[in-house]
């Protein structure tokens, strides 16, 4: 046996060895996810005690299995190996999460979990309150902490842009700034348009009382009709929807409000498009990078392609409104629900109940706001008057209480600053490559009309989930769609569509 | 700082870390209980590559944790020690799993673990079939390998009282043998009696269709009645009922048949026996051996003692059977529904389906087959012959296929032998306990006829389930009786009450 044999021999086994301790390391993530899971969807409520020391062991045992110096030995040993492409890929999504992990002092850790965990209590409460001033303090901790975090990981850089990368590791925050930034420039004159259009739409095709389990029969069907894999997922409520599992088993919630059968559905069909990611990931590299999604820019990416693409559209209507009215007395046509599910609302604060386009710049506030927090622009006494200004600047109403101004979000106490952007990130992708999927397959109302969606199916699988985390998010975008991922594409549609809708001058 | 008071610190601090290093341990553990709690009543199909893979890597690391030679200096460190009588039980209990664990070579559980899994497929199709022949190579092979492990763990001593102790660690087989013995001797001749008996005692109070939906919201009440506490538990339907968790959350899970409304009830009675007792665990014990239960002869003396002493008396049956003439059609009295329900059978050959009578003997001919079988006593091949010659010397019964005579449990396909003795242990024990309780509390009939368990619960806390693991078994049964224990008790209560409802004579 040559030298040389032997070298490459010794390099393989090296990555075979890094793969094999990255499955244990992901068994334990998915280990948490069913945990977790089961903690929002199952469990009864006494059983916390146990869950959360369940919890906090296997996410410390895989702390300790990525920042072991095995690990550092076999990626240094990996990478001096003649690997191909795909093999090069797997090693570099190990290395950026083990430089994260290893650069950040476990009792730091530990520090920003208890702190976010007494945080979460304190927000609870001066949400139900309307108080601030109690959750204040918190929130000052929190970001204090952030900021050592992202010291920690890198000193000489933007704290913001190293926290955001948590969240979105392989897109610049640069590009995520000239993206949220042309959203906001052209969604506020485009808002106040809408506004002064005086066009009359029909807003009232879902009025009414709307039985709950009915809706979640109607949800399933949909579930079904979309192309949920029964055999891989389940459907349950809770009181956040969210999707939890991988290409074995990914289950969705939702959530039902008698008098508002849209919300359930859509927060159903959202979540259809996160499960169906991961169902789409490939299964036979379950436990290694390329087994997984990328992060939360395309997952989000994949959820609103579901949710504005297909969901919102007029076809859709057409195809669901029959079904719809074998659960519920309704005489609307398909234009009349698709008006309504598409009003432009000029009057509502809070996030999670907005519409296609006021969405972006609930975001644009919340990014502009964390963003000066982290870099010590902003102090957090400052953040209700400010927050409240924006929405007034941004949206043209103002909170009266803090309770539904700066509070009303879970995310800040959970100690998550650079979250935020991700969601409009995941939007304005979802057009880029529903765009990109229309120009090679054609125009797809008529398979949504009919319920065929085989052919978009084919090509999000091919061109998006099959990939795992083979690519970073840029390359993947440019990949699938052959441009550069921007908001080229999501200002277009939104022009055209709204302009339609509301009778808009052709041009911005 | 004197020496021995370095020393004490030293000492203490081993034990401490010992205990957080077992508190991962439990961990883990606790974890796959909910892991497995998932798969066989909330999973999809499809989650298995998944879930074997997060079940595989929380048990390896935990038998890590546990066989690290860090673990063995703590345990030496901590013996050495000056220990309080529950902190030396603490360090008796981990030392036991710790040189179980140790004994054996990674590679031969792995082995087991990998036959088990295709003897169980070979088991399915065997039993399906009733074809033995397929089956039998896979038994043979299991049998060898657990007399290996036995061997690794102690070549000196019987090979199946060795493994009869993964089960029943701390209650010698001779003393198991002893009852199983007397059992035998006493219940073969009585079980003759009653068939010659000629009483006509109601044995059709529950013939009929019952809705498996009603007989799940009885299941429900019955729970409530009986104290379960729903804060920290749940109820499903799985394939085979069985229990899952700790003192923080217990979930059970029953089965329900149209044409046999008691199975169903049964089982839910059972289970709550077991959910109780582990509810009944202290609470700040958790993840220590004193907030663990006691092994399974003390586990089944639990479901037992509600399966048995509460739910098969007259007292309960005049108690549930107005809310089970809410769900159903009745014209049964509450005798008629009592001896309809501790009919003892003639010609059942199937252990599940057995009364409280001639379960036992299911158990001793699987109890005597096993054992041999380990001893090296008798050949795989034999095993049919044998079966079928014991149901007809002990029961009076010859099953015409495999699939009703040895095919017909799952446990051998698992590699589980000296599982099945914790039945009937578990059953003796709980006459036993009960009949303590009732020395000291007076009858018990009026409590269960009016639904009012305080008593019961609060000496159950009190006697078995507050200590945990703080006492061997046999020491738990002396402490809470008063007498060693034996079969003795429940060979009188069976005596009287089969006596009364089969007229039988007096004396055995």
């Amino acid at each position: 046996m040559s030298t040389d044999t032997a070298t490459a021999d010794a390099d393989t086994t090296a990555y075979e060895e890094l793969l094999s301790r990255y499955e244990r390391i992901s068994s334990l993530q998915s280990a948490q996810g069913v945990l977790s899971w089961d903690q929002q969807v199952t469990m009864p409520e006494g059983g916390t005690p146990a869950r959360s020391k369940e919890l906090s062991t296997l996410s410390s045992l895989g702390h300790e299995l990525l920042t072991d110096d095995e690990t550092a030995d076999l990626l240094d040993a990996a990478e001096a190996a003649d690997l191909d492409d795909e093999q090069a890929a797997v090693v570099r999504e190990i290395r950026r999460d083990y430089e994260r992990a290893d650069a950040v002092p476990q009792s730091l850790v530990e520090e920003i979990s208890e702190t976010s965990t007494e945080a979460l209590g304190a927000w609870e409460e001066a949400k139900a309150d309307d108080d601030f001033e109690t959750f204040a303090p918190y929130l000052e901790e929190l970001v204090e902490l952030r900021r050592e975090e992202a010291a920690a990981i890198d000193d000489d850089r933007d704290p913001y842009a190293v926290l955001f990368e948590e969240y979105e590791p392989c897109l610049s925050l640069d590009r995520a700034e000239r993206i949220l930034d042309r959203l906001k420039e052209t969604l506020v004159p485009m808002i106040d348009e809408i506004a002064d259009s005086g066009a009359a739409i029909t807003t009232d095709a879902f009025d009414g009382t709307y039985d709950t389990d009915a809706q979640e029969a109607l949800s399933r069907e949909v579930l079904t009709t979309l192309g949920y894999d029964w055999d891989r997922g389940r459907l349950d409520t809770s009181s956040h929807p969210f999707t939890a599992g991988n290409q074995h088993d990914c289950r969705v919630t939702t959530r039902f409000d008698e008098s508002d059968p849209l919300g359930g559905l859509t927060a159903t069909v959202h979540e259809f498009g996160h499960a169906f990611y991961n169902l789409g990931l490939p299964r036979e590299e379950w436990g290694t990078p390329l087994g997984e999604s990328r992060d939360l820019s395309v997952h989000e990416s994949q959820s609103r392609l579901w949710e504005n693409h297909v969901g919102r559209t007029e076809a859709f209507w057409e195809q669901t409104l029959p079904t719809f009215a074998e659960y519920f007395d309704t005489d609307a046509t398909s234009r009349e629900a698709y008006e309504s599910a598409n009003q432009v609302y000029d009057d509502n604060l809070i996030r999670v109940e907005a519409d296609e386009l006021t969405y972006h710049l609930h975001i644009v506030i919340r990014f502009e706001i964390e963003r000066d927090l982290i870099r010590g622009d902003l102090d957090v006494s400052e953040v209700p008057a400010v927050w409240n200004d924006k929405y007034e600047e941004y949206l043209g109403i103002r909170p009266e209480t803090d309770a539904e101004g700066c509070l009303q979000d879970i995310h800040w106490s959970h100690g998550n600053f650079g979250y935020f952007p991700t969601y409009s990130l995941g939007s304005v992708m979802a057009t880029q490559l529903f765009d990109a999927a229309e120009d090679e397959l054609g125009d797809l109302d008529d398979d949504i009309r009919n319920a065929g969606f085989d052919r978009l199916h084919e090509w999000l699988r091919e061109n998006v989930h099959g990939h795992g985390a083979r690519y970073e998010t840029n390359e993947l975008v440019e990949q699938a769609t052959g441009e550069p991922f921007t908001a080229d594409a999501f200002l277009a549609y939104v022009r055209e569509k709204y302009g339609e809708l509301y009778d808009l001058e052709a041009s911005v």
